[in-house]
């Protein structure tokens, strides 16, 4: 039988991380490639005690349909979290929750992305969300970046000469980077899109993993004019498995895509949503980001004193203040997929970091997670890492 | 601030049918209108329990990412219902899981759906399923039906004129009608589909629930290309607050739509998945099943009881042998939208039909739900819609 499938088919491949995941699963890999939160870090007990507690409290209606904006009291609990913390001024109406933050980008690609449009983003940049854009057809054009965020100089011809439907960023503690934009280019950038009304879809997974004393904010903060839609999760401070995240935009923006919701998968789990609100309103959130934090910044730490260490000469690293990953730069003679198989030969794990690019992939770069393994672990496995690029330069030489 | 929002938000409204749920949420309603499993059904307390010990099992494995592809055991007893059961030759590679069936008919249409393309279905037919295809902007064509189902006759001349892009159609049990195709019909339809290679979405969410001794199948019992892709779910056996369902179809089919499943919601959730699965292996699933049957099947009697008796001359209903739905049609002079306003003066409430249609509505035309009131209850309101239509009968009539 031979398919006719919808065209946008022949664009969608599987995720080449995804496949690479599966290929290290094999339990004598030490793996950095992945971008899994510490399992040992997950409230098991505690969310145990609440999913019983709303079933005794409320069992028949956590197991009902339930309404697409999402429960009311968890949508109110990240207006109060968005207020107090990020210091942005929302209301009910600006939250919609999803299921998981994947689902949100399916949403606002939907929402936003006719066939052709232009997208710009950053280089490298979260290649899932790209996927989900990609469905829709749009072609993505790279914004140039360094350690300090999006380079604004030079963007305003750019848009001049052709103005985006909308721009992907990632400022906070970057995947696959590990760079946080600073206070001044945030601004100067919402500046101009501000001036020129571009929509702007904001990526804050990573958001309230801060490990240092650095100042940041959501580009919602610097937004008169409604243009931005943030996402963010529940999967890096609480756990993944339960897919509870939300939208976070004007209420415009979320109304048409509570419609959108409507068609895409009715509502997010009602159970889920109720066991997350109550676990959030019955235990320390702060303590617990902060524990989280702790434990990240202490591998994190292993991984950059390991890459100090036992990097070879002519490679450069990312010092991240927070997320979940460095991006490892190395001499242009190295490939990213010998490198990774190099290092399976000493059964560590690596993603080449060419998958990450939008446009002009390039292939010495790979990206490091850290939250997963200890700090003993990771410095023996880095220094295995570093051993295997100190090969592939070499050979690249002989 | 203007949005220039993707062209197709201009195609989608807010759902008509969930509109009315909020308008007939008020407590001294007597509601016909929704489609709610019946909550005092749910087993609130067996899901606890399977929580609890899937927490305790593998607490760290439930909370973290897992699969697109579905969890494997949950994949399997799928697998295994199907061969059994539903007498259908599947393997694992068949099954993938879904965040609920509206998920599925998301990515169903993301695997099939060009703009333009014609999609065939029946009229009156399940609008939540259209608006998931219209996102992607096909036109809709109407396959007419009576009893038995879809009327095979005539529909080979259409396609020679005009082969449709696939076709959309509930064969068991349907929402809204209340009817089941024959068997006949099944294999003549299939034979159809067959000769000219068309692609077959088979909704099968009340596939389960039958009340009488009658004969039917899956359609993919008559499918030796692996044309149909079938969608299903537990929401309506178990419950829907977990949004968990599931997709069977070709291997190829399904490897696609893994694909895209990636990009939509990464992977349904894992906690849910695994819930789900210990349920079924540690309670009687079949018994279940019959308590729900055996409770819907005299909620559907009481139904068709006050409507036989109560519905005034001029008026037919659907006879369902299963499912949640029964389909009134009226004379014409009657008006779906103004008997829906009287009902509510009688603290009653009824979907009006002509949302129902993909093409040239009917509003002489509502649907009724039976599965979420008591026999006494369904008596006492339906006793009042009818006299709410002999009402407008008579009001057109002066």
């Amino acid at each position: 039988m031979e398919y006719q499938f919808a065209l946008r088919t022949k664009k969608v491949t599987a995720s080449e991380v995804r496949e690479i995941l599966k290929i290290v699963a094999r339990p004598e890999i030490m793996s950095f490639a992945g971008g899994l939160p510490a399992p040992e870090l997950f409230p098991v007990d505690e969310v145990g005690r609440q999913c019983q507690a709303v079933l005794a409290e409320q069992g028949p209606k956590a197991l009902q349909y339930a309404t697409t904006e999402g429960y009311n009291p968890l949508r109110q609990w990240i207006v109060d979290r968005l207020t107090n913390k990020w210091h942005i001024n929302v209301g009910i109406d600006n939250v919609l929750i999803t299921s998981g933050s994947q689902s949100a980008l399916d949403m606002i690609s939907k929402l936003m992305v006719d066939e052709g449009d232009v997208i710009w983003c950053e280089t490298p940049t979260y290649l899932a969300a790209l996927t989900a854009f990609r469905l829709l057809g749009p072609t993505f054009e790279a914004m140039p970046s360094d350690d300090d965020g999006v380079i604004v100089d030079g963007l305003e011809e750019r848009i001049l000469q052709h103005k985006p439907k909308m721009v992907y960023v990632i400022p906070t503690f970057q995947n696959p980077s590990g760079r946080t934009w600073s206070m001044e280019r945030r601004k100067a950038f919402m500046e101009l899109m501000t001036k020129y009304e571009i929509m702007v879809v904001e990526d804050n997974a990573y958001f309230e993993l801060c490990f240092d004393d650095i100042e940041y904010c959501s580009l919602t903060n610097f937004d008169p004019k409604g243009l931005v839609i943030s996402s963010c999760s529940f999967s890096k401070v609480l756990c993944p498995g339960l897919r509870v995240a939300w939208i976070n935009a004007a209420a415009p923006v979320i109304e048409k895509l509570v419609i959108i919701k409507q068609s895409t998968d009715l509502q997010t789990a009602t159970l889920n949503q109720m066991v997350v609100h109550r676990f959030l309103t019955h235990n320390d959130f702060d303590a617990r980001v902060k524990m989280i934090c702790d434990v990240y910044g202490e591998r994190r730490d292993a991984m950059l004193d390991e890459l100090g260490k036992s990097l070879p000469e002519g490679c450069t690293f990312t010092h991240p203040r927070g997320g979940m990953f460095v991006w490892v730069t190395m001499p242009e003679c190295v490939d990213d997929d010998r490198l990774l198989q190099r290092c399976l030969t000493y059964n560590v794990a690596v993603v080449p970091g060419h998958s990450f690019y939008p446009v002009d992939p390039k292939k010495n770069t790979v990206r490091l997670n850290y939250s997963n393994l200890p700090p003993e672990k990771i410095h023996y496995g880095v220094s295995k890492v570093c051993q295997a690029i100190a090969e592939e330069i070499a050979a690249s030489q002989s």
